[in-house]
């Protein structure tokens, strides 16, 4: 029997490993919208895909995984959905203290409050990882300062720039990209370290640190990935995402969340599938065999 | 050579019959959205479909249309957006002192801010004719007030039930279907009245009156005008519309919108092809012949 | 929290007016496959659509529903996947013994397990509503006996012509309108009875009577619901459907069917949305207010 | 096995009842292309289809059909499409002298090659029947003279109005209107007598008479057939299409055309199971049994 | 004149280079069907793309090729259509003596018979080389045997996993990845050898030895080919493909199928000219010049 | 407010730096129509892409572009449309004397008159660069003479092969590659020589010189720009254009067109998006900053 849970997930939350939990909101997104609609096209997308990973030779079976389900959050309303998604996921790492927890969104200035309560529970020495075609570092956008393209300035303010690492960035404006020309660590896209470097950056610098990997899903080149709201060319494939996670494997990746799938924007449903892999991948991350 | 202007519309804002504005916007609605990309799309539809109104015998060379393109409103910020609406409304209906406003949405929330500033210059008298399969008359929504599920209830509580009409509702809770059982007038959908009955009712009660026309496109059956955020069957075909817009030749059309065409879910380009020849018989109803 | 549940139903079985069971099965589909997509679309429809029926002034909050799911069924051996779903529908009406069943399709040829677990049940004088595109009664198709095309044949050897009534019929092979040359109780379509015709006859023959409601969704015209495999131009539109179940009030209907959903061909989303007012409207049927 | 002729037709010209003719070409059209893929998909949904019409009662394993398949025309040549048509179609009719022509279409302006031809084969008395939604009397498009939006002006400079009717147009520039005003046979669309009076009109003025019956697919609501290149709301349906052909039995309709199918338009291939039943029909009207 | 046939193959059987067959045929597919449109879109796209390889120096006027068109396969009967494709596969062999045979899928368990009469006619040294996304190489799926997920178990039941090689494996089960494990001739996906061993591994060990050329078309990255019943990101570009091929010139390739291409997913069309251009290079390789 | 107008650019034709022209016409395509909605789709998709080049360091609101918007262009007469280009491209080159002009296409003949144009203001020592999938050196296509598979040999025929050069061609009928097989300055695609000789190429050959840049988008793999009339695999992705585009700095791109663009062929909107950044990437290799 199929319920609409990931992996037909029955894992009480205290016991669990993961604690999965979907954010269906994209109220700041100016260009195209549709990430609302991402939690419910990945679960879908993981009844289609392989329970098995190759690349890591573990199997989610092998996994306890508390699927929360998806919140409902009001449109219109940004501060109270912040404040919303803050309790919400209080919520779950209390019920689960055993879990490491994986969002599903929604855009990408949901990352805040996670980040926030992750930071919390985790410490401050939570270092933050992004994989995103666009540095998300304007300070407002037409006025609004909490949007999916301000996410990382208020990040930032947060742990610091020098706490986190961005790898894909190849779009912002003119002033984001002054600020990232300080940026200590970045890979892919233009004037970033090459993605070799990536592997030794981490041993250095994060072994053993505990970290937040937040993958927008436009890291990826929109031949990959066409279902998000602004597409831009240039971006990974996913033998570039495996290699990324595969050096992780020495960091403490505590948390993560998969931002940014905008399904119906990709017919063909490979965005959904490419995400769903990248959500499995991730698990195995955050829960080592 | 093409521009971007509704029917090349080069008048000047002095002389304009009729003041076009577009507002692409869709920040409240819960279910899918979309409709921030309307304007855009009437507009290239317009390209492609007759000037001429074989209902009417009637051209739109012989219009001075005035086209005032798009607003360009922030997401992630209702009060904003529709303080800003109010006042770039203001604005146009200053700058066109003859003209009679036609509004692109967006979603049906805007038409209050729109409203508003219409009975400012167009005096307390003025009435609301909704067309709509939804009676959009609920106190909040997910505990937000200012909602596309809202504002007819923001705007009744401005001109009272009795100022108001509706045709081809079919769709609301329980609560605003108890609201709706007292209205006056009501026709077409579910307890209604029937069509037939609406150009006595426009002759007996709004002959001469100065009426604003909100026309939510998702009045129109979805077999007809799929594009739209939350479609619901048993609507109003073309030729009814077309009825409904005849009878109101006898009131005094003083403004209208035209809301809620989200075309990206109808990929064969029918729904803004449909909402295109709507606004070039609105215009007509707008200014007789 | 939203969860994949209809309504997020959550009504245990014994309790239950309602028991829902989904059926994502179209192994034997000649031309367009895709029904199995059918369950999941109307559960996802369903979430954007009103639970009040301003049809039946009820509200689905006002009945006690149990959703099952969907049973997991193997393509590539017929029998297997009949005989498993005799044993899950027989399962479902024990666990449930108050409820009256909804079955979401999923292609026509599940009907004949389904109806027969519902006649053992409900007993031998269950009678066979039919709304439907196609007559369904060859014996064979490229000599294969269990067949979406061939249901009703199997389904009118088991309770005889006799006790079947059909409506919207339009398309079959000569031999199968031969046999449709005979039959008592056929409305709409070429050579049918007028639709207005339905409610005379339920009033006669069905008044008491224990009724099996099986809709293929290809009864409506593909104009308003083009999600399906077989579409035929001449089908009903909402307000027909309306008044068909209207008129089954003074009926028994006992349990019912929803089939041949297939939401992929309709990228609007306009079937699915159908689909789910159907289904709330005939959830209303079985259960009287 | 299946071959991509149209019904698997293998008759010889010289015995053939009907000869189908592809001609993929829309160079003329300005609006949105894509008539050109219209002879293909109407043979596909073919396949998919019954061979049996309930509606004569009549099946399609009783007609003579020889498809001669489609044309390769070249785009950037209209006098030399044009010629070149001429030229196959009378290769056509000399090689199927018992055989009355069906022709699939390709944009509207072929018609006027097809009709030349019939009529020199057919004579002069030949009547044309317009189903369409657009008059295509304009004299020159953008100063292109041979056009799909002039054809009509073409035939009727032949044949002359009178001997010409039209059914379902509702759109067209001023000066056409004009034009139209003079016309003794129109009906459906505005201004255009009510369609129920065409039977009477075909008995008293076309009993016997030969017909050249041409069918612009948009004729047809876009509800139903939206995979046209200019879609005009207000078209007629699948049942009013049912009776015109019903009507036109007492005349002698000896060739057709099917024009301006745009499949592409419509992702649920509705449109294309809509022209390819009329196709069925209408070769039970060209050969009655 | 265009037909339905591939490249308008006119050539008789008795003398053709290459004898094609059409098998749309996707009973067994528990995930996304659609594969049953698979012959119809490559005939369809090889319309458009060139028929000279640049490659190759090389026309496909220069083959000559018989198009026995598509097996029409009922749906419902797995062991039937099994059968019925062993009998029409000798048939073809038997009619095209000269002939190397190319099979248009349709469903990846249909390589089965076809390999099983290839075996027959070409002899048990057969190798098999598998372009593929998955292994195939579950014993049952849900119960059933006879599946596109089990199909090159089957296979290698026949001929001995020693007697196979695979390319671009990504995705399987953990008992399959057992398997895959003592796989000596796995080359891309994890864990198997880089593509650049591959054109020593076939000078090895299969200059000059009959092959059996089976390409799934999910092997593509899904950038590439969307158009697939179950696409897996990681996998080959176009570059890749030409790589194998010119590889695989020093071996004997006997017979090839190209399976799995569901036209339906990638509404760009990209897929099928992919596959269509895949074909035209099988060919060349079938029928070096 | 926005406009219709490319990055709603304002500045007076006088003083422009940059001088756009849209071409929305595609009237010989033989394939897939669809081109001429191009420029309308790239002057949206730049709506929501960053002015800021983090490649060059540049934002676009550093350059004075003067939109002219797109023409209007008659469909069936080339001759005709060919002629018109001219005398506005003319006319266009006058009007803004310090610009450099930028044309959407539209299908790829209409590089004639464009070049045409800008060899006479620009001089005959003009060179020609085509990024591009096809050869297009046919000396006709089916007997038409001036097609969008013919432009370059016209091309060529006034600049001679020697002063063209060729990036990405990979498709061709076999005497387009006879006449390619002596091309001196081939990269890319089979035969042709490694993209990595062409930074020395341009170096040694077109440092200083005059070179007109025609980008046929087909040439980017269809994984990436599936929106194109004629895809065809094997072609080069964004880092590569990116790389062509760092290496002809030392030449003088004087004049450029981006052609082909057949958007309604991509759902996703990425193919426009990718024409628009290479539009944004190519306006700074115009105006050097």
């Amino acid at each position: 029997m199929q319920t609409g849970c990931f992996f037909q997930a029955q894992t009480e939350p205290g016991s669990a490993d993961i604690a999965l939990l979907g954010l269906p909101w994209d109220g700041t997104v100016s260009n195209r919208p549709g990430a609302r609609f991402g939690p419910q096209a990945i679960r879908r997308a993981s009844l289609g895909s392989e329970d098995y990973s190759p690349y890591r030779d573990a199997d989610l079976s092998d996994l306890r995984i508390h699927d929360r389900g998806d919140l409902e959050l009001p449109f219109g309303d940004t501060d109270g959905v912040l404040e919303q998604i803050r309790t919400e996921a209080r919520s779950l790492l209390n019920d689960c203290p055993r879990a490491r927890p994986v969002f599903l969104g929604g855009e990408h200035l949901l990352t805040l409050p996670l980040f926030e309560v992750c930071r919390e529970k985790f410490g401050s020495d939570l270092f933050v990882l992004q994989l995103d075609a666009h540095a998300d570092l304007r300070s407002d956008y037409l006025g609004v300062e909490f949007s999916h393209a301000t996410v990382m300035n208020r990040i930032v303010n947060i742990c610091g720039l020098e706490n986190t690492a961005l790898v894909g960035v190849r779009s912002g404006s003119k002033a984001e990209w002054r600020r990232l020309g300080d940026h200590p660590h970045r890979f892919a896209g233009p004037g970033g370290r090459d993605l070799h470097d990536f592997p030794a950056f981490v041993k250095d610098r994060l072994a053993g640190r505990p970290v937040y990997l937040t993958l927008d899903l436009d890291v990826f080149d929109p031949a990959l990935l066409s279902g998000t709201g602004t597409p831009e060319p240039g971006g990974i494939f996913f033998p570039d995402f495996i290699r990324v996670l595969e050096a992780l494997r020495s960091a403490d990746v505590l948390a993560a969340d998969i931002m940014e799938l905008a399904p119906d924007y990709d017919s063909s449903g490979v965005s959904a599938a490419v995400a769903a892999t990248a959500l499995r991948e991730i698990m195995f991350l955050l829960v080592k065999s």
